[in-house]
């Protein structure tokens, strides 16, 4: 596929374009004021100025924040007391538990913050190293780096429903990968996984582990990875496993329900997720944990870099550290509990309304994504910023999602597939049982079951009421 | 070299612990109140509480900025008016030019900066891509990637005075790299690349170019370079230049004094500056520009990433692109050029007043980057956030630093080499003339040359006042 850009964007004008319809008092033409353009062109502008095209471009986002469904990322939060912040550069480049001469850091709220996932993930501070990264990407590009190192020769082995910066960074390391298949939820299938490892029994393994994938919100089964590896006859010496936790890593632990336990007194060797999307964060950034052995042993292998960076980015942000750490002490632990909690029984009540509409959709145990047919229409997609992949779409039921955003979304998707479906008589809902599985399928072959749950449903919410 | 951390970390309350001397609020033992650590345990804590640690943090990082000369990032900067978008998560995921649906996104903003540096470095608008980095390293990263796309079985040739992410990223990609001697001015020494080029004319030649390296600010020579590939018969199809322009990248071509020209005319495939850096920006960040075909090989040939994805970073800062809109827009050009040239006289006035007081200096003719002997005391090396590399050691005269701080900078140097060398009778200044060149060292044996210096500076200024 060729990448191209036009000619002259339009998006460079989109904003204020939009604005100048709805937003009057910069780009009201006829009122003698200039309208004022995105384009750098040069001249100095005042901070009253520019403050307005922020205003402007603050209002144009809010339609989005108020439908926005798709991306697994938290936009409730209140940073407010950390605007003075705005006024630094704050640099935390190279090892956050070193120092720096780079004085103008925040390492001490970084350090702080790694030693919570630390505890949270089950490793001694002496035992483990990590840094705050610039997202899960950068968690990744670590991890699987240490995976490398520990075995240049190795394999890294993950699920096609892994992100697909792993496929991106194996190209990138020049790492042989193999892609593994998943079951419907989106787990790793260990059948297929131990026929590979047999098949590759001469080389390391490198296994990607997704703590929640990205479309389905699938967590794979650990302790599964772990015993197909033992079964193989991979010992603890020439396996690694490396944990994107991206969303879901965080959640997990603070499920009521339970679920499966992600720990370092399991043979892993790094866990990564992203501060942006569970904790929320204005920008990209994440935590990566790794076993301090593996670290030394990068620190080793790679002699030309600066005594102590072990890190991708080098320079690192001083803010999202601080960002992170005002997070966690402001929720606490029963506040991040409530959160997970709240999310997932959104994410339940969305499932529900999408069956009882008739709409075929899946939702994992241990998950907040919901998982339904990609809509017929484009600008649907848009409208409420879904994620999309092939015939699927997903819903990530966040802290900001509201029960009356969902109850909006179900009544607009209902009333807009009758039109969609009326326009193209012949085609009604898309089977996606190979996404999905055929239970939770809404198609023609495949409704019976879905009007038989639906019955039970109906059922199921007469008897609790009596 | 071993990495490691200690077992309860003293950084983690070091803020804490100075602020309960400087700033009693907080922490006034006895008083009641509790003490508030950095460290998270899990309770939830109000937002005023939190505040407070936010203020004494600042608080204690005031002396630091004040005397804070070592490092290349600009500390003066208001971005007050960009606060309320610390309300949202902003995310430029995958390709500014293609818009995403992720639809709280900056891309307007970021194509309009890209736009800018397209126009700076003379490359048209259909013929460029790029993106807002989170920084340089990022940006060497993606440079080099196209690179090695380009000439998979290509060397990479970086001078010695590269930055350290340069042979982190070889490593980190597998690639074969060889390291080029440079200049005393730190400028790479295009006779060893010849006679590298020369023994390695079977293989493609990927450049590592530093507009301004890490420790003295050379620059180095592009045309140069370029005529030592013609003329070790490397044709336009079998090398690939990266220009690393952290600092000064952006800085030359604003420069009264003229100085070599970095643009698309010649031969280079790609340009990366750092925008924390002479821009100012709370965050890391920066910018990569690159030939669009390159772009389109890359994407060709990592056919599993999803289809606009071509950054390193995939998730990416939305607020970032608008710190730099907002910075370009507010200085204006003339705004820039002013910069550059007090940062420029600052520099020159830094680099006399050293000579002045008997300390060898060395400036490099295109330059901020004032290089000197490392100081004997690691106390005073911390004390104004200097860089040190082997014996020597930098201030990068940045927006933020004035003459009030370098007079006080210089003073303070010139007491505590007495009292250093007195403490050491046998020692006086260490000869740094493998490092700044015999002209510019102040050691006993290169003395003779400084003093002639120094009298006919002191002879041109009493020649300026008459």
């Amino acid at each position: 596929m060729e990448n191209s850009r036009p000619n002259d964007t339009p998006l460079v004008t989109s904003i204020i374009h939009a604005a100048s319809s709805e937003l009057s008092p910069i780009s009201n033409a006829g009122n003698g004021r200039q309208i004022m353009k995105l384009v750098i062109n040069g001249d100095s502008h005042t901070q009253a100025h520019l403050g307005q095209v922020i205003t402007h471009y603050l209002a144009s986002l809010q339609p989005h924040r108020q439908r926005f469904l798709g991306y697994p990322t938290n936009e409730e939060f209140n940073y407010e007391a950390l605007a003075p912040l705005l006024h630094l550069h704050l640099n935390n480049a190279g090892d956050p538990f070193h120092g720096s001469s780079f004085t103008l850091n925040s390492t001490s709220f970084e350090v702080s913050v790694l030693d919570w996932f630390a505890n949270l993930w089950d490793i001694e501070k002496n035992e483990y190293w990590g840094y705050v990264t610039t997202g899960g990407t950068e968690g990744n590009l670590h991890g699987l780096l240490l995976g490398r190192e520990q075995f240049p020769d190795g394999i890294l082995y993950a699920s096609q429903d892994s992100h697909y910066s792993v496929f991106k960074i194996a190209r990138m390391y020049r790492m042989q990968c193999i892609k593994v298949s998943s079951l419907i939820s989106g787990q790793i299938d260990c059948h297929h996984l131990k026929a590979l490892l047999l098949a590759n029994k001469h080389k390391p393994a490198i296994i990607n582990l997704n703590i929640g994938t990205t479309m389905k919100g699938a967590v794979d089964d650990i302790d599964l990875v772990i015993k197909t590896l033992h079964e193989t006859g991979f010992s603890r010496d020439r396996f690694y496993i490396h944990c994107d936790g991206a969303l879901f890593g965080i959640m997990l632990p603070f499920l009521k329900s339970g679920g499966p336990k992600i720990t370092f007194k399991k043979p892993i060797g790094s866990i990564t997720i992203s501060g942006h999307k569970f904790l929320g964060c204005p920008i990209p950034c994440g935590v990566v944990i790794a076993r301090l052995n593996y670290i030394n042993a990068l620190s080793r292998d790679i002699g030309y870099i600066a005594s102590r960076d072990a890190t991708i980015t080098g320079s690192r942000s001083g803010h999202a550290p601080i960002f992170l750490w005002y997070n966690l002490q402001k929720k606490g632990i029963m506040g991040i509990k409530n959160e997970v909690e709240n999310c997932i029984r959104n994410a339940r009540y969305l499932k529900d309304q999408l069956g009882d509409a008739g709409i075929g959709a899946m939702l994992n145990e241990f998950s907040n994504t919901v998982v339904f047919e990609k809509p017929l229409d484009d600008e649907f997609v848009s409208r409420w910023s879904l994620a999309c992949n092939g015939n699927i779409a997903h819903v990530v039921v966040m802290q900001h999602v509201t029960i009356q955003m969902l109850d909006s979304f179900v009544a607009e998707l209902v009333h807009n597939r009758s039109i969609w479906f009326q326009q193209d008589g012949i085609r009604k809902s898309l089977c996606i049982a190979d996404d999905v599985g055929a239970v939770n399928c809404s198609c023609a072959l495949h409704k019976a079951n879905m009007d038989i749950q639906s019955n039970n449903y109906a059922l199921q919410q007469i008897k609790q009421n009596v």
